[in-house]
């Protein structure tokens, strides 16, 4: 009964559904998916089969390692201290396998996918799905002559994109983190969502929102022999630059043109925006800052510039990116708005690498918006409110 | 170095890559994923972490789980006899956990997300990305009375949709399988290539493909006490039916709508197909055949009639849904199209109640289209193939 056995394990799951105290099944399990579990207060109760198992290690990227707890019936369970608001990536680690959990939705992160939960934060929607008027979320392919290859990207359509065949729009491209890709910032990100209820209330432009994919290669560029160097080392240093070289390429000479062309854009530089978070707060610095003939809007979420995330370099910001931020009046002139945002409780040398940004761009007199996320780390709550707090202020 | 950290690991792999013999990493892993590897014969190489599981099995849905073997690194591997061409689902089973594979892209199947590999098809590329123009594959979310819930479908428009704004386009609604969703006719069975290869070589009009999900509940409904209840059960089957019959609403009332209200659509009889695979081509069979004033295509793959599907009732032709097979002359004048597939190494139960259902249509005079996919089990190169097959017999 294979073909219709599907449809009844899934009838089974969703009607043999128990709710315990004010645990629920989280909103990111897959249908019927019973764990995790999140409660009232953020905490997770995490329940896995493996029965032959001699350890079974809950993994949340946010925290450290932890034991979970063999059950009788073959189950292993934990349930945390109550987490943050926000999505929460995590792992299970299975005797020393480290696997996601098949109750819950995979998310493309750390360069896999990954298990998440998302715990609820009381009293705010704005990332939700509401019943105001919804963009479409479009899958694109494009040939990069930079890379040699197809290229993956999503693209937000505003809701009356398609009502208003006369109308042109602006452009913000957002990109993902490190070890994440183009699909994180629908998936993990809702930011068609938060995007749906900004235009509904009227709190933000109709925009196009282009998602990229942050990882480029030029065609026949020679793979960096990189076993056995030190992280950091010049070969290290040699193999990223020549990565985001090539992905500020792909985006300058290949994306952009394929939107222009495919979409209903206003083509200027007043009209285009960049934002990014973690790494792709990096690309998006160095790709506005090489190319402000093309951008005039940049938004670095929980990432800064490029040399200074190395950690080992003085950062002198009226020397970087050719003296971009030496003179105050020109660069103001130019870029009408330059966003930093960062969680406060983020890891020390993000958080201080970014005040520390933040501070010197106040010391050399350059215009800019500054945005601590209370409560929330490297993570996609920080992310979120980023965003809704950054796409507002754009093509203003 | 968090931030950067996954460019690096991304690097890493990417650039460590070494390949022995003819085994390749396959299409299917996630970037940079050495493994499963896949050679030129379709023999599968899967390799794991797991340094302190004490059995690790591997487990290809298309056969019986074998056991992998232990390697002196931490590693446990195994190595397939030669698998058929297209898409295999598979988890790995470590000390009684049923995961996936890391090192593989997943994809939703079983009513959970699983790792699959494709294997190439030598001298075959209908289903790959070509050098053609490509159509875009829409997400909508849809506010569906039925279910009392927002629903979530994909929509692929065809490349000229937007070139052409005076153009209205047939539409073939198209449904994935028991255990998977929305996404499995993108992500697994890669319909929007498939379709923008067939358009682009004029084997096939242009037309929109909707993609739904094909589960569902009314709003408000109980959910039936299933547990303790024998598969097959009269408490089972009510559940199907209903879900069956909601899904039914939800399209015929609410996604059908929302279609034609949103896509330049031609929203008549004879510009609307469904077609679906397994449990999905039951709902084809079910809601198209109740629904004659809103359909005149329908294909069936791997999927018969409902009642068949039970396999304790013989099949009456002439008698199921209210005798719409008794008449093939009314029948042919309102079914334009009507078309059945099964691949020949399917489960015999599916193979001889398709092959059934073929001859009981002959025997009752009813014109149709009968294609068997040669050494193909009920996995995607089978309705891949369906697809190929079936789409460019549409709206002629």
């Amino acid at each position: 009964m294979k073909p219709l056995g599907w449809a009844f394990l899934f009838l089974a799951s969703v009607c043999s559904a128990q709710e315990s105290a004010d645990f629920r099944p989280a909103t990111t399990n897959v249908w019927g998916g019973q764990y995790p579990r999140v409660d009232g207060a953020g905490r997770v109760e995490v329940r896995i089969k493996a029965p032959e198992a001699s350890t079974v290690r809950l993994n949340f990227w946010s925290g450290p390692k932890v034991d979970m707890v063999k059950q009788e019936d073959g189950f292993w369970a934990f349930t945390t201290d109550p987490l943050a608001p926000g999505l929460h990536y995590y792992t299970l680690i299975i005797d020393g396998a480290d696997v996601s959990d098949p109750g819950s939705q995979h998310f493309f992160g750390g360069g896999r996918y990954a298990s998440a939960v998302e715990v609820p934060e009381p009293g705010v929607d704005f990332y939700d799905i509401r019943s105001v008027p919804h963009g479409q979320v479009r899958e694109v392919w494009y040939d990069s002559k930079i890379t040699g290859t197809w290229r993956h990207a999503l693209v937000y359509l505003p809701p009356a994109y398609e009502e208003q065949p006369q109308t042109r729009y602006p452009v913000l491209y957002l990109q993902h983190g490190g070890g994440e890709d183009e699909t994180g910032w629908i998936r993990q990100g809702r930011a068609n969502f938060i995007l749906d209820n900004l235009i509904a209330a009227g709190d933000c432009r109709p925009m196009i929102v282009v998602m990229a994919y942050g990882y480029a290669r030029r065609a026949g560029a020679e793979s960096p022999d990189l076993s056995g160097r030190p992280f950091g080392s010049p070969v290290w240093r040699k193999a990223l630059q020549d990565m985001m070289t090539a992905f500020e390429a792909d985006m300058t000479e290949a994306l952009i043109p394929f939107i222009d062309a495919t979409y209903r854009t206003v083509p200027d530089r007043d009209h285009r925006a960049m934002a990014g978070l973690s790494m792709g707060g990096m690309q998006t610095f160095q790709i506005t800052l090489n190319n402000l003939d093309l951008f005039s809007h940049i938004g670095g979420f929980s990432g800064g510039l490029g040399r200074m995330m190395f950690g080992d370099q003085e950062l002198d910001i009226r020397t970087v990116y050719d003296g971009v931020f030496a003179d105050p009046a020109a660069f103001a002139k130019k870029v009408h708005l330059l966003w930093l945002g960062i969680g406060t409780d983020e890891p020390a040398r993000m958080l201080e690498g970014i005040r520390g940004l933040h501070a010197s761009l106040i010391d050399a007199g350059i215009e800019h918006v500054y945005y601590e996320s209370p409560g929330t780390d490297h993570e996609w709550q920080t992310w979120r409110r980023d965003l809704k707090d950054f796409a507002p202020r754009l093509f203003r």
